[in-house]
């Protein structure tokens, strides 16, 4: 089966709950044929900078190789003074999360917030 | 009015505020023409297994008559040790949460997140 | 570009997450041809009565000049005693918070939980 979905996150507390709900959903998926992103603006951008279980950041970089989509919101970044050089290669930056949110849904995407 | 929903709960903490918002919901829609479905994963699935206040179990119940749909996922309940014998009667499992709350979403429910 | 979203907020303490989120989304489109609305129901109705941080308040008020639509629920109004009379004139107030979310959705707006 093959899916589009966003999952938004804007707490850091979160992402062990996010990333194991994507870690079950890439297991009954084709997720080659699949649009699988991850939106993280607010404070939940300072997981990608490294405020994270490292176990967490082991799965991230996992799920982001079959193909997830690990996005940072740009105003978040700023934010939190966090400079993009710092960010896995893999993370690609928006410049409004929530703008990516509403065009991902417009696009049919399905909006999931753990 | 009939209408077509998904209400997404992974917090034990947020059920008593989803059963009041359905409740409301369900006194102003055509309910029997309607498909109103509550999804339950990660912590939150331990609440059909028992983990819940009286009032909002008799509610539950209550709303479950009238044909709201109330699933559970799963990979959660095994993650939380929980055995399917154990859930109310009327509780239908759904392999991955996740995946459900995308299909609904696609076949043109609305999604709401208490 | 114009765009159709509804933010959802039900808990006060995420006013100022919401605002801040909808006013980078103001300044990247166009709000006098876009529908952008802001739905509280539950306790975070409180916030329309005067519940905020002054600094917050004047940031809904300027998103209000802008196009930004504010909305009430009335049954959380009503569960937390607050009187129409005393929100900002420009708060909108529907019946039932949930089905304003699914009828906006149906509309095709994007839902968000901030």
């Amino acid at each position: 089966m093959s899916i589009k979905v966003v999952f938004h996150i804007d707490e850091l507390s979160k992402w062990s709950l996010l990333l194991k709900n994507v870690q079950n959903l890439t297991k009954v998926v084709d997720v080659k044929n699949s649009l699988i992103e991850i939106l993280a603006n607010s404070e939940a951008v300072g997981f990608y900078a490294g405020s994270a279980l490292n176990s967490d950041r082991t799965l991230m970089q996992d799920l982001s190789r079959t193909g997830v989509l690990f996005v940072a919101c740009n105003n978040a970044l700023k934010g939190m003074g966090i400079q993009r050089e710092v960010l896995p290669q893999f993370v690609e930056v928006v410049p409004v999360g929530v703008l990516e949110l509403i065009e991902k849904q417009s696009q049919g995407y399905a909006y999931i917030k753990p």
